[in-house]
Formats: structure tokens, C-alpha cells, sequence
């Protein structure tokens, strides 16, 4: 019989990247999965998409948990009701300004729960869909930012953990993700991207933007219904 | 006319090494403190503490955030009910040996929160009262520890973002910190340690002991009330 697999636990938003991220930690760990919500305008439907990832997967360990600082401390569009959600502007995204939708250290706080909750669990491994590229230019995006962060866990951990940080897709593009979720299996289809609405994607922020540009790059139709599709 | 102080985020959990940190951080810095709650025993006690402590300073910059995640997350005597708040035991003190009081990897949320706060006010630094040596062996107490979070700092935020991570009591013994608050007119009455008691401190937890032991190394008696005060 083959030993037990080790426990991972996988940062899942309910976004595309960290449901690949999932799939790509499940050939190798049994999965835990956490769940932050942040006062993000869409994160009943994320917790939604989270859920349905979940028990698509069949997994038992999960942890959602609540943060309500972010929407206290304001500055992002994601979080802060005074700041619009732009229109996606390609001249934008890869220039080396910071997008509004930039949430201050966000990442930061999500890992720290995963840390804290790797430590009593016993899981060796935290995996996270950031990706580098492809996505918006956000400082914790980077790959830089993870060895730092695994540094920080080597250090402030007891002696005995030995938890790995794990970035699966964070050089692929967008569509390169797209193409390795549907090899691994991965359940696109309940995923949720959209910045603004929770009933159909609205098809015109910046993250619905860049998913379907990605499945048209992957030559394939995104499974989800939007409000507007605009694909060029 | 002077120029006008850079601001600070001071985490101020109530306690004496957080105060005094704030007492020096004030000595350059225009102070803006930040306290979580994380369902501790004594979070009640500890937000008064904090409130009274930043009145004291006249700070109109305060940040009061709510972490749940701990009590969910558990394995430590601190917010897992489950768990008994040990009594003081000197061997355990400076052994290798992690405390049942430790919640697991706690700072590092505390610091993204300062972080993400300190970004969006423009404050330049971020004081925490870690002390090393002194306290009760935990990893995210020591100077490796604070290096590695400055450094993910640098990675993780805005390119025109610099925060210094300041640990300015990390290298004191309990007693030193106690003379540098009162040379600095810290308001040391109004801090609260105890783990485990809201009214009067018990005077026989791990925080306690340490405390009391500390004023009787400084020549000084302990201007709060205790249940009981043993001291040897």
C-alpha cells in the first residue's frame, strides 16, 4: 500500500489560476483548502465558486475565513466602494504602473493564514495561483516576493515545520493555464472571475477582459455566461 | 518651521513592550497605531488597554481590526479554549521547546496589516514591540525573523512604497524595557499582559510572572493590581 500522501493547502479563490493550482496540487498532496473573504465586491460569489471547487474535488478540509481590515483600510477599487472598477485599458496592463484594483499586501495576509493553519494541520506545502505575467502588474504577484515569503516561513515557524511555497502557474499565461486545467481535469466551468457583478461576468473589467482574451488564445470558448463579450 | 514628522504604524497590542515601542516611536515619528483583536482570552482588557494608551498619546490615527481566523484555526492555549493556559514554569522558559501560548506564525498577520494600513496612509515605518530573548521562545520573535519580513516588504509593495520594519526593544530584557518606558514617560499603568484575566491580572501565567519578575529586576513595583503577586 502506498504511504499516505502529505497535505497541502491551496489558497482558492474561486479564480481560474488558483483553481489550477488546486488541480496541480492534487497529483501530488491531499488537498486543504482555504477561502478568504475580504470585502471584495464580488466574494459571495467567490465563496460560491470556492464551495463548488471543493466538492468537486471532494475535499473536507476547508477553512473560510472573514478579513475585514482591508475594506477598514481602504485604497483598493476591489474593496473600497468610493473607487470605481475601471474598464479594462490594454495600454495599462503591462505598463509598471500599479492598477486601482491593487489590494495593499493582500497576498501577504492570505499566506499568513495558510501558514498558520499548514502549522496546526500538519500540511508541508501551500500552493498559490499567483501569476507573474500575465496578470496585472501587482508587487505580490512575483516570483522575487515568494522566495521572500518562504524565507519568512523557514524563520518564524517551529523548528520542526518544513513548509514549502508552492507557485505552480506563475510563469504560464493566462492561456497556458487555461490549457494545463482542462488536461489535469480542472472544473473551469465553476469558476468566477468577474471584478464587478455576481450573476453573469460583466465582460469588461480587467480580469473578465483577461480571461477571455486567454480562452480565445487557447482557441477555446470560456463556459461561463457574460454580460458582454468582447473578445479582440 | 520644522519639517513635518514622517508618520509610523506602532502595533500596539496593549501590552508593556508594545507601549514602550510606541514611546519611542514617538520621539521621531507621528504615531499611527493599529491593535487586533484575534479572540484572545483578555481581548476585551487589551483593546481598553489600547484605546487608554493611544488617548494618552492623543493619536487620532488608530486602526482596530477583528482576526477571526486564529480562533478557527487554533493550537494555541492563547485563543483555543480547549486548550489551558499553563501556569509559569521557569524551566520551559528559555528551553528550545515552543509554549502552548504560541499562535502559530500570529505576527506576520499582524504586519501585513500594518504594511497594507502604512501603504495607504504613507507612513514609513512600522514599530512592533518583539522583544527576543526575554519573552517565551517564540520564532516570530526574533531579529531573522524581522530581516525576512523586510525584505518581502521591499518585494511586495509599490516601487515608490519604503517601510522600514523597526524593532527597537527586540534586544532588551524585560527589566530594561521597563526603565526605557519610564525615562520615556510611557504610561505603563495603563498596559495590560495577562493571559488569562480581565479584572485584576492573575499573577501566574507565563506573561505574569515574566512581568513581575521584570519590575522587581528594575527595583520598581508594578503599578497594576494582581489576584496574586509572587515575585521570587
Amino acid at each position: 500500500m502506498a504511504a499516505e500522501r502529505r497535505k497541502a493547502v491551496v489558497l482558492l479563490s474561486g479564480g481560474m489560476d488558483s483553481c489550477v493550482a488546486a488541480a496541480i496540487a492534487n497529483q501530488s498532496h491531499r488537498l486543504a483548502l482555504l477561502h478568504t473573504s475580504y470585502g471584495q465586491r464580488t466574494e459571495a460569489r467567490e465563496r460560491r465558486a470556492f464551495e463548488e471547487i471543493a466538492d468537486f474535488y471532494g475535499v473536507k478540509d476547508r477553512l473560510m475565513i472573514r478579513l475585514d481590515s482591508f475594506v477598514q483600510i481602504g485604497g483598493s477599487a476591489l474593496t473600497d466602494r468610493k473607487i470605481a472598477v475601471p474598464e479594462f485599458d490594454d495600454s495599462a496592463v503591462h505598463a509598471s504602473e500599479i492598477p486601482i484594483t491593487y489590494v495593499p499586501f493582500r497576498n501577504a495576509h492570505f499566506l499568513s493564514a495558510a501558514v498558520s493553519w499548514a502549522e496546526v494541520i500538519g500540511a508541508t506545502a501551500i500552493f498559490i495561483g499567483a501569476v507573474a505575467e500575465d496578470s496585472s502588474g501587482y508587487p505580490d504577484c512575483r516570483p522575487g516576493y515568494y522566495r521572500a515569503f518562504a524565507e519568512l516561513v523557514r524563520q518564524g515557524t517551529r523548528p520542526e515545520t518544513h513548509i514549502e511555497i508552492e507557485t505552480p502557474v506563475i510563469a504560464m499565461r493566462k492561456s497556458e493555464i487555461i490549457s494545463r486545467g482542462l488536461e489535469l481535469g480542472a472544473p473551469l466551468n465553476l469558476t468566477w472571475s468577474c471584478y464587478q457583478f455576481e450573476d453573469e461576468a460583466c465582460g469588461t473589467c480587467d480580469s473578465c477582459r483577461l480571461r477571455l482574451r486567454a480562452f480565445a488564445e487557447a482557441g477555446l470558448s470560456d463556459p461561463i455566461a457574460y454580460r458582454a463579450r468582447v473578445t479582440q
